[in-house]
């Protein structure tokens, strides 16, 4: 197995190819799902698949996936992401998993490994969410989280339904979701935080996509003049919303309840300088891998609610969407760790802050994901960045693993 | 002295027909300074002088005086407020204490009171700085706060400037503003502010009028994504401003350092439910009648500015306004304090949070204000509302003053 790996230019050119793709002058591009920067970018992706061999299917809701297999009665190993983007994105979010994907198949090819179990890369359709509602939707529809007429009825910002947009550009595929299963799921990603970077680590093993519980609070006191009304006469909405919002930020600070909590969003009314304001409006972002803590952390913020409310304040707390925590196969991140300690790879367990298609295949088959570091923990932005060796370990270590589960030696596993 | 008093109904009658002028159909009226509203309520504040048989004089800023006298050779005492309103006012804010004025010289006047002191009522231009900047305009020149040329050269919102309106108006007066210059002064306003009202007592002696200072806070952190960041990796600016701004407001609630402090305006910067704030702005609004509290107060702001800057926050605070604190003259507070008591009215030393024309006066000579009861300590609001008696008792008070400051009995105080 140490005799071949992943060929680094290879994989940094595939990857600065398909970042031209929707590019701007300033160093970002946009390939927003089912565009025609999104046609281009699934054009790509299929040629590379067809060149390595690998037998391409496209599925109803436009899910990509490029398989090698040798046998054909078992499950395949499903390595996958996605290819879109949001607004003048980095080249590397969803993209790296794809193309590392697609080089794990080539080498795999071009050293003739015979697999005992087939190795399928998956692009998913409107990872991000920007242009159609909800995000994650390809993965959604493999998983029936989201019904596929459902799916393909949803309407785009500017009015164009999937069904519609997928038929533009080509890619209403003929194939099934359900055709190709997985028996396993690896994601390959960029961490988008700045934990592995801050840290000096190669490696992120993820054990779990947090889970997020999202709230606006609404806060009603009485506006008054800021001059001629006593502190002890007040009913100021704002100052009520400001103890509030903090106590929850540094619960998450000083005592861990949820793992973050941010108010990300504020606004008072009348918003005036000199006036007392009678109204005050927050949003509350909760996260946590462990459910029991995301509901521990709710119910802070609904006892503080009611605080306010026996103090006088007509208040309340309305759910804006809500995601339950998502765990991931002990025994592929035991598999996981253990690869990348053979390859000499620092590594750390910890959760994904960010929502990724593995998230959903979990609900199918046992699923693990793999970090690599961002710089500066910079992602959703041009300037997101990873330094080509660490891209190539985190490529390294995925081989690996589809050598292990898929492979010669492996696939019975 | 018992023997004559206040006619109500035609105190009450005077403000119902100057709060007709610039009535809306929802209760309210606007009557901006130096537009044709604010003309025909001058002119009819004119014709009641003239009336009563007052010498009237309106000066090159536009306030018009209406004097009696006697006695020529020693400054009149002098009852003033202004007519000008904001948009959608009530009828009594500036009107009450100018109508009450034209009440008290129309009683002495019928009584054929001989008068050792002059007794002026005036009624100065754009109090409340809606239409052109600052407030307390007429007021100012005359202490010469704002130079007369100065203040006529000041431009209103749509473009106008105090000359051309008030020459627009036929207000454009031939007196110098230094001609009446008072020896004493008393303005009678409604509170603006629930103290009164809520403990249920007639007159509130005001020893001085609050200072204010106003800031702009802005604090810079980093922006960050709201589920990948670690609590301990981040730099909120929403939270730290929240922080500041809470303790600033808490401060003034818990100390009493200042009288009155309020965050009235707060904005988050990308202001995204799933982004960490990467910066924040609030204002802050300060006021206290104590030079030196006010300036503790401040420094309190300016630590805790500080306190960020030392956290790796970028951060600063402006400043938009400010104004010292106004004490007004204590002997002729003691006096309205007796005089009161001699009326059998409940009344208590207070400050005005609100500004006056009086605070300018207070440069020139002995000072004083008499407020009376808010309903709800709403002002600046078409629901603005004093009970009858309780404006008949303030313009009793303010007669009774006139007596003892400028009567056959009082007039050599």
């Amino acid at each position: 197995m140490a005799a071949f790996g992943i060929n680094q230019g290879r994989l940094l050119a595939r990857l600065e190819q398909l970042g031209r793709i929707g590019a701007d002058s300033r160093g970002g591009r946009t390939r927003l799902a089912l565009t025609a920067e999104d046609k281009a970018g699934r054009d790509l992706i299929v040629t590379w698949l067809q060149e390595i061999g690998a037998q391409v299917h496209v599925d109803r809701i436009g899910n990509i996936f490029g398989v090698i297999s040798d046998e054909r009665d078992i499950e395949p190993l499903m390595i996958g992401s996605h290819i879109d983007t949001v607004v003048r994105a980095g080249a590397l979010d969803g993209c790296y998993g794809v193309v590392a994907g697609i080089e794990v198949l080539q080498v795999l090819k071009e050293h003739g490994v015979r697999m005992q179990r087939p190795v399928a890369v998956a692009a998913f359709t409107n990872e991000e969410g920007v242009r159609f509602m909800p995000d994650l939707l390809g993965s959604r529809v493999v998983v029936k989280d989201v019904e596929l007429e459902t799916a393909l009825a949803i309407s785009a910002t500017d009015g164009a339904t999937v069904a519609q947009e997928l038929q533009h550009i080509g890619y209403d595929g003929r194939s099934s979701p359900w055709e190709v299963l997985p028996g396993m799921f690896i994601e390959l990603h960029i961490e988008q935080g700045p934990v592995l970077d801050s840290e000096g680590i190669a490696i992120g093993i993820v054990e779990a996509v947090q889970g997020h519980s999202w709230w606006r609070v609404r806060i009603e006191g009485v506006a008054n003049h800021a001059g001629t009304t006593p502190m002890s006469m007040r009913r100021d909405a704002g100052a009520a919303a400001m103890t509030l919002a903090t106590r929850i930020v540094e619960q998450a600070r000083d005592r861990g309840v949820p793992n973050v909590a941010t108010v990300g969003t504020i606004a008072f009314e009348p918003n005036a300088i000199n006036v007392v304001p009678g109204s005050a409006t927050f949003t509350v972002d909760l996260r946590d891998h462990r459910d029991q803590t995301l509901r521990a952390a709710e119910q802070w913020l609904h006892d503080g609610v009611r605080e306010l409310q026996s103090a006088g304040f007509r208040s309340s707390a309305q759910l804006l969407s809500h995601h339950a925590p998502v765990s991931f196969d002990a025994d592929l991140c035991a598999l996981l760790d253990s690869e990348a300690a053979t390859l000499g790879l620092t590594r750390r367990r910890m959760n994904s802050g960010a929502s990724h298609d593995a998230q959903m295949m979990a609900r199918l088959c046992p699923t693990a994901m793999i970090f690599v570091p961002s710089q500066g923990g910079i992602s959703h932005n041009p300037r997101e960045h990873t330094e080509p060796a660490a891209l190539k370990a985190g490529a390294q270590l995925l081989l690996r693993a589809a050598l292990r589960l898929a492979g010669p030696t492996g696939g019975a596993q």
